[in-house]
């Protein structure tokens, strides 16, 4: 497994593997891996012949007073779990290296879809985010790149991205991988403190109670206030836990749905403060012959 | 020659021509080929295996009331030009097939150099081009691009989102052609009155005054704001002629300048009107020793 540093040494690495006749699986990431990206990783190895995996803290995704200063980092420990995972090459270019001095472009998914949900809380982080993802395509000029479902509205946006501007990568969404309690995979999830990491699990029971309880359905039951109410009112039993927002979305478009219909991906997405810490989750929800007689 | 329509043909062609091993010259242009076009074509030829011209006037270059519903177009003429001049495919898609319905994704070169000039007259006009020009090379994916160097704030422009951007293109600019007279080609040339046409020669007449001005300059002649007016008097001896700018600036950066300094590209870009018909010409100023002595 190689760590390389700049462009340069990646093109060169390119020559040296024959990537030119060779699939490429990329995983973007910005460090401290943990389960959630070494199943991006897998998934990629079992896909390609080669399969790099970037470490880039984007500056541009976070806004002032964000995380970026003190987002977590262990490049020795990423190395070895992205070699245990299947990874060929480690990319942890400096910021100068992706963004050179004076860069002043921008990719933009405009629309609605990037003003919602983390959109409202976020106002510039999905700009910053097409824009780093569309950069390290045309570097690492992947077959395929692997995200993850837990940022739900990331994988979208870069989906939309990548089919407007007809990007030649193919994006692979991977399922959210869960701690032994539900809580979903994030390097965040380390700055819990032991007392909100417990509590945190009350993001992923909300949402398995709101699958239960449509799955349980009945005909009263697809009206999605009282699936928000079900998810809100089990995250507020939590004394330290915040909500940013709880949406039950079409999962194409992230547009809020009234009624759950048959045939379409609903999605309940949530995101939840613990202290300073920002947590998001979601779930597809499905639904049970019983709710959809009331449609 | 291979007129194509669709993405879908596109990449079938390409693997029937083998270009995965060959490379590949592109020259993006909005049709109604003149020589202008025709020299990117051949300077293409001359450094590619393959070359590909694409035909497509880019609805989100145009604002509202300019010429997008009227620009000229002779489909059977420009492939004619194409193969005379070495074209291997022309691709001629509709807009459907490169913003697919509800596309919504900008890429945007941000800052001065896209609100100066031609950008102060089509505020949304470089942010079309740059999405354009962003989504041919995803779909085209040449090792290089051509571009005229009329069309020089573009042409600046893009070479900024490429290197920005890491887009694995090789910018070249092509130097002017101009008619008999000196005005410089150009599809909208089309445009002009018989009498605007005879006058329009006054924009290239303007540029080579203000060249021998600075060949033959003293002392006192190295201030810009001589230059700019040694420009428009020549302009606006034409009584049909509206000057939209005449600017004096760095070459490199399209900056303003106040004294021309020896060691750097500078550049004299004019657009003026005649009727409804804007058009745009420069010329790349060099100074002699005299001058230079007074810096």
């Amino acid at each position: 497994m190689r760590l390389i540093k700049t462009v340069f040494e990646l093109e060169a690495w390119f020559v040296e593997t024959g990537r030119r006749n060779k699939t490429l699986g990329f995983v973007p990431t910005m460090g401290y891996l943990h389960e959630g990206h070494c199943s991006l990783i897998k998934a990629a190895k079992a896909q390609n012949e080669l399969v790099v995996v970037s470490i880039f803290v984007n500056p541009t995704q976070f806004a002032p007073g964000e995380d970026f200063e003190n987002y977590p980092s262990d490049i020795d420990r990423d190395c070895k779990l992205a070699i245990i995972s299947g990874a060929d090459a480690v990319f942890n270019p400096e910021v100068e290296e992706i963004y050179i001095p004076g860069s002043s472009t921008v990719i933009e998914v405009t629309g609605e879809m990037t003003k919602k949900l983390c959109g409202a809380s976020r106002p510039m982080h999905f700009k910053g985010v097409t824009t780093v993802v569309g950069i390290f395509f045309n570097i690492v000029r992947p077959d395929k790149a692997y995200f993850g479902q837990k940022d739900a509205q990331q994988a979208l946006i870069i989906k939309k991205m990548v089919m407007d501007l007809h990007i030649p990568v193919e994006v692979i969404v991977c399922p959210i991988v869960r701690e032994a309690d539900g809580l979903a995979m994030s390097s965040r999830n380390v700055y819990l403190s032991p007392e909100e990491r417990k509590q945190a699990s009350c993001i992923s029971g909300a949402l398995q109670k709101a699958a239960e309880y449509l799955e349980n359905g009945v005909e009263d039951r697809c009206n999605v206030v009282q699936l928000v109410e079900i998810i809100e009112s089990h995250i507020r039993r939590q004394n330290m836990a915040s909500i940013d927002y709880v949406r039950i979305i079409d999962g194409e478009t992230f547009d809020d749905i009234a009624v759950i219909k048959p045939g379409r991906t609903v999605l309940a997405a949530v995101a939840v403060r613990f202290g300073k810490t920002r947590l998001i989750d979601n779930r597809i929800l499905s639904i049970s012959w019983e709710v959809q007689k009331c449609l």
